[in-house]
């Protein structure tokens, strides 16, 4: 009876954790359901509300590319919307709108957060999708680690990927993958929406991906870490000027201060220190900085991923010249892979056609992946399942 | 000018990415706003909304106990409450209610989920509270790691704190602190509402705590993990019986699991390995859990904290004289540290009181440390403070 005693007492902290400790009970009703036929259904108890909408991504864009929106009906105080046709494999966000003010699911925990919006998130499993699932694979580790980085003069966050058996293989060293965010995002945004920790563990179970490790690096110099992470406590995050932001040396950018990045993770992690085990990419300006930061430093890294970004050659002479320069001296490194990623309707799709008509010019070798869609999360996860399989494999 | 192109793109990427991307735009205010005299304003845009209210724990709790409701007022459809008071230093949470609808702050992305409840949070400093931020100090890691139970027949995951310094001093030892969550916990309650990670950067920070790592368990043993982290994927998490469960062997239990856990830390992290440099702690449900493993394995633990729970002593005869020659066993081997701690309004205040009174009889020696308030996470952060600072300091 002893196990008895002990479930009947934590039966009675269950009712008394839940009565004091919770707020006003949520109205209980499942959201999203998704149904067999892989419509899903939207619910929300709010009898007092006059309209209730829900958007998100799943549904068609507006005439203007405006997020497409659906009417919830109400009955007896439910309001409800189910998709009028069954949904494609993927990780779907959404939110209501109660009488237009935009809200998450109360019924639903499950959220992400995109720089200042969060988002109940949702998923359908099939295809390419069961890549960014938890599935009943071997997981890797997903550490957030600080960094000393001289450069600016502080510590710093970054989120580290070890793959499924580096802690049970002690002498086993492994290739790294640095990877970018795009302008907004931190050292949380290619974990959460970017979904790399079940990207990588589906990939490497089944054989697609060498084990590596994956460093997802805070762009933003000024911060110490992500908003709520750091010692600016909870604030709010925004696309322009941090408010949580320290003083850093002038000149100082991403692209000076990345080696103390690349300096802890090859002194505390078993790395393989060399260009043919580095690899980096990297999202929009995470893009952007994977063309910067791999031409800075032309011996460190065999293999690039240039996701939704391009090349920008300033208008400057001397610096398209060194631009140029860089380049050149890069691809006479010979490296492995130059990896260029955009979507059909993204706004610089144009600057990624003028970077392979450059590239084709000079003869600099890469290979084009284009998807549909923009610049939008789905892409970038859709471009991590195509980049990983081909890296580190020679 | 090069980096003057770059700022250009990345601003680009900005814009398209926020106009793309995000939802129906927040109507942006300042919530909560912390004053400068501490007390603390909440706005919501909501012209449309009939009654706009505040609940949380930072409000004066109604007659029976039930959370504190305070209602905001409209100016031009911007909604605002001012705390009557100055709030003193804690970690609080609130969230709003619109027309009845709970709904997290849309102009707050900072929310800590509480098993099925996900409520906003905001930190008033100074005092004990400022040991829950994160402040300017040496940053342990904290990891989420999956360790294969072969008790249970399948992997299941872990939060682990190691603290700062465990990565650059690769030949040093660490004592281990195992901390379990309430019922309808697992290992994300302690690392998010339970700031431990806050917690242990600031108490070594201050010299007040031993460098330790704390691993922090999933007691559900029928789960591989928190809701939205295990292959049953964005499941909505409970108190009662999780939707998200496997099947376990008839009889096994998380006392039973626990080795397996233990194996696994001390396999893959450098611990030192004796009972003098092993604690353990839990709240609530874990609080009786780390009775019974404690004293299932006397060998193992030296220190042990209960925080909000007792001894429940079986009506069974055979079961409670078990009980009974477990725990004489036990501190027949002079425990260093048996530390208890209630809230003095907790429902389980008697069962602690009984459990002190026999262990009083018994001559079993114990510290005891009683807080105001109840079965709340304010103590649990509270206990962590206390007991941490008395582990492995002999």
């Amino acid at each position: 009876m002893k196990k008895l005693t002990l479930m009947i007492a934590a039966m009675l902290i269950c009712l008394s954790a839940a009565a004091q400790q919770s707020l006003q009970s949520r109205a209980a009703v499942k959201s999203p359901e998704i149904n067999p036929d892989k419509t899903v259904t939207f619910r929300l108890v709010a009898p007092k509300a006059v309209k209730v909408q829900v958007t998100g991504d799943f549904l068609p864009a507006g005439p203007n590319g405006q997020q497409g929106i659906a009417d919830l009906v109400e009955t007896d105080g439910v309001w409800a919307y189910t998709t009028e046709k069954p949904l494609d494999p993927e990780l779907y966000f959404y939110n209501f709108l109660v009488d237009g003010l935009k809200i998450n699911d109360p019924n639903n925990v499950h959220m992400i957060r995109d720089v200042a919006n969060v988002f109940n998130v949702f998923l359908i499993d099939g295809g390419r999708a069961d890549l960014y699932k938890v599935n009943d694979v071997p997981h890797g580790t997903v550490a957030r680690v600080w960094y000393d980085s001289p450069v600016v003069g502080f510590d710093r966050r970054l989120t580290i990927y070890t793959p499924p058996g580096y802690e049970q293989n002690p002498k086993a060293k492994y290739p790294v993958f640095y990877l970018f965010h795009g302008a907004g995002g931190d050292e949380e945004a290619r974990i959460a929406l970017g979904r790399t920790a079940q990207i990588m563990d589906n990939l490497i179970a089944q054989g697609k991906a060498k084990p590596m490790i994956v460093v997802m690096t805070n762009e933003n110099m000024n911060q110490e870490a992500a908003a709520g992470e750091s010692s600016f406590g909870f604030t709010q995050p925004s696309m322009g000027a941090s408010s949580a932001a320290r003083t850093i040396p002038q000149g100082v950018d991403f692209v000076k201060a990345f080696p103390d990045i690349q300096k802890y993770v090859e002194k505390n992690y078993r790395t393989i220190n060399k260009k043919s085990s580095r690899a980096v990419g990297g999202l929009s300006m995470g893009g952007f900085y994977t063309v910067s930061v791999s031409k800075e430093y032309p011996d460190t890294f065999d293999y690039m991923g240039v996701f939704s970004a391009g090349l920008s050659l300033s208008q400057d002479p001397a610096d398209k010249a060194k631009t140029e320069q860089q380049l050149a001296v890069q691809f006479s490194k010979n490296p492995k892979l130059y990896w260029i990623a955009i979507g059909r309707t993204d706004f610089l799709y144009d600057s990624t056609k003028s970077m392979r008509a450059y590239f084709d010019e000079k003869g600099y070798p890469y290979k084009y992946y284009e998807s549909g869609d923009g610049h939008i999360w789905r892409n970038w996860r859709i471009y991590l399942t195509e980049y990983a399989p081909l890296l580190f494999q020679d």
